[in-house]
């Protein structure tokens, strides 16, 4: 897409979301708002973009807001984790604080810079509890080949949170090589996933010890600079969109990214890679692992010319061996995301109006 | 100062705070730990610091972290908001988590350029209590001049948060004016406030009415930016230092830099502009209103000879017409602070141990 062209169809977005925007209509905040799905949509829509969203790029719903300063394009973006437990499977609250954020700059493009921590603690939290926290990011942190610059700390008296949040936000230049927007689906782009689906949250349910089942299941929380940098090395400008899969899962971010680009993505069920783990925790529960968050999986839309290249190189990234093709974009109907089912039929796949895994990250 | 000094001079800094930095061995976390007294310090320096810190920007503890990129000097800053009321007089969680975070921008010579808002929300919030805050935090962002160009919100169950938290992250740019530092503070250097001391804290102490105590105290909330602006046109590098005296006030603020610029700090009690009401309720309470918590007042440290250019400079900001000289730095004896009260004895006044005023901001 040129960048004349992209830059009027995300003017079209801006303008289409600022007219048909959900409303937000309920008395009162409820789990579903924080979930990802429909709510959380009329939430951010209809009432935080119409006080906030004075700013195209605000406006863009990009996973991270981006900025010109001297010749450079700076990305910033936010996360709070208030996942519950603190340690799960696979990772815990602070490996998550450090790759969800990178995470975010990775999606629009950005190589980490700098990261800022700020925590809410409890009163009476156990020392040993956040020490191996502030270890964890430390510890991700370096992964990531980021450093913490600025930090805050707050105390809340006990019961008024549980045990700690912890709020990341991280600044990042976009590669010169990016030309990534939600908005820059189009027909006939094939659609990648980074990894097997599900894990991470499926990890943390099963952390809660709510359900009388056990799973090797760990989440799947790194950092994803590598797979974006790895795409955009093997598919340039033919890589149109990347999307972190977190709250929400697959499901979620292609339903978000079709609406954008007024366009359909279609996943063949039977190409999206799920651990047999995960898919018979799922199966139990009752829970498609397409709805099931990701910390460290993501979506990727790239020119039908580049796919193979993209899915190579992405094979090659350390953790994302189970990369796969699993869909492609189709030009109708706009803003719909539809699933051949290994059973041969084809459904929608909608946005989820509740939240079935609350606090998972 | 010169460059070559005062980076000689940060260099010592960091490494004193390396070698013999307070140890955290409590073995839970307290209020105190989030006052900004010394139980904050034991936390940040020994707990967080050795962990995160193998970096000379988070170690040299500013208001916000900088970094080099394209021939500027970026700022980044982060600061949780907890306050409760969510409202009182003269402001709001929603002012005060653009405007904190703005002041900590400005505190290091930085003029705002974006912020991120991330949302930590108690299922059951009311939507009107929501849309109230959203609102306030893009009227201060206005005011302030600078877009939110980032967000998220997470929901947490009833009980699991008090309605909401809000995490505020600025980016902004470093003046080229500023040669700004906690470890500027030169002897012979004189000691300005920018307004009268403790009435942020204090409307929010009166307004959780536990106290059978009424006053017409209002928060101070304001965009420092404008102050800072003023300072650096009328000082230049005569500006040593800035500090904006929030949690733990004006004593706490000048305790942290006395300590990281090994020099003393006196202060002339009777020069210290207090409201009366303050003052006032103050006296009832058994506070001095040194410690009392600021959001929209600076401490400055700028040089004699520039001294009564920014004076008579921050008088002329709009919301600093009260600005006063409180005092000077001294050579000895290093890392305290001094006070010649209205009676005209000297008494030491150190960084408090416990918390008289948990969350105000």
């Amino acid at each position: 897409m040129s960048e004349a062209t992209r830059e009027q169809r995300i003017l079209e977005i801006v303008q289409r979301s600022r007219a048909g925007r959900p409303r937000f209509t309920e008395q009162h905040v409820t789990m579903a708002h924080g979930a990802g799905g429909k709510a959380s949509q009329s939430l951010i829509e209809g009432l935080l973009l119409p006080a906030l969203g004075n700013n195209d790029t605000l406006a863009e719903l990009a996973d991270a807001g981006t900025l010109a300063l001297n010749g450079a394009t700076l990305a910033l973006t936010t996360d709070s984790f208030v996942v519950t437990p603190l340690r799960f499977p696979g990772g815990s609250i602070g490996e998550l604080a450090v790759n969800g954020t990178v995470n975010d700059l990775a999606a629009v493009g950005a190589r980490p810079l700098a990261l800022t921590l700020s925590l809410v603690l409890e009163e009476g939290l156990d020392s040993d509890e956040l020490r191996a926290e502030i270890e964890a990011i430390a510890h991700a942190a370096e992964l990531a080949g980021v450093q913490v610059i600025a930090g805050d700390t707050k105390v809340v008296q006990r019961g008024a949170a549980e045990k700690m949040y912890a709020c990341t936000t991280g600044l990042g230049v976009v590669d010169p090589r990016a030309r990534l927007s939600p908005a820059g689906l189009l027909s006939g782009d094939r659609i990648l996933v980074s990894g097997p689906v599900g894990e991470h949250g499926m990890a943390v349910m099963l952390a809660r010890e709510e359900f009388a089942l056990q799973a090797d299941i760990r989440s799947d929380t790194r950092s994803l600079w590598p797979a974006v940098d790895g795409l955009l090395a093997a598919a340039g400008e033919d890589l149109h969109c990347v999307r972190d899969a977190t709250r929400g899962g697959v499901a979620s971010a292609l339903n978000e990214l079709a609406r954008a680009s007024a366009v359909a993505a279609l996943v063949r069920e039977a190409d999206v890679p799920v651990s047999p783990a995960v898919a018979g925790a799922a199966e139990l529960l009752g829970i498609d692992p397409l709805y099931v968050a990701n910390e460290g999986t993501l979506v990727a839309f790239v020119a039908e010319r580049a796919a193979a290249a993209a899915l190579a190189a992405l094979r090659a990234v350390p953790g994302c061996e189970r990369a796969a093709e699993i869909g492609e974009v189709l030009a109708e109907p706009p803003g719909m995301v539809l699933v051949d089912t290994a059973f041969g039929g084809r459904r929608v796949m909608d946005l989820l109006a509740g939240d079935p895994l609350p606090r998972i990250c």
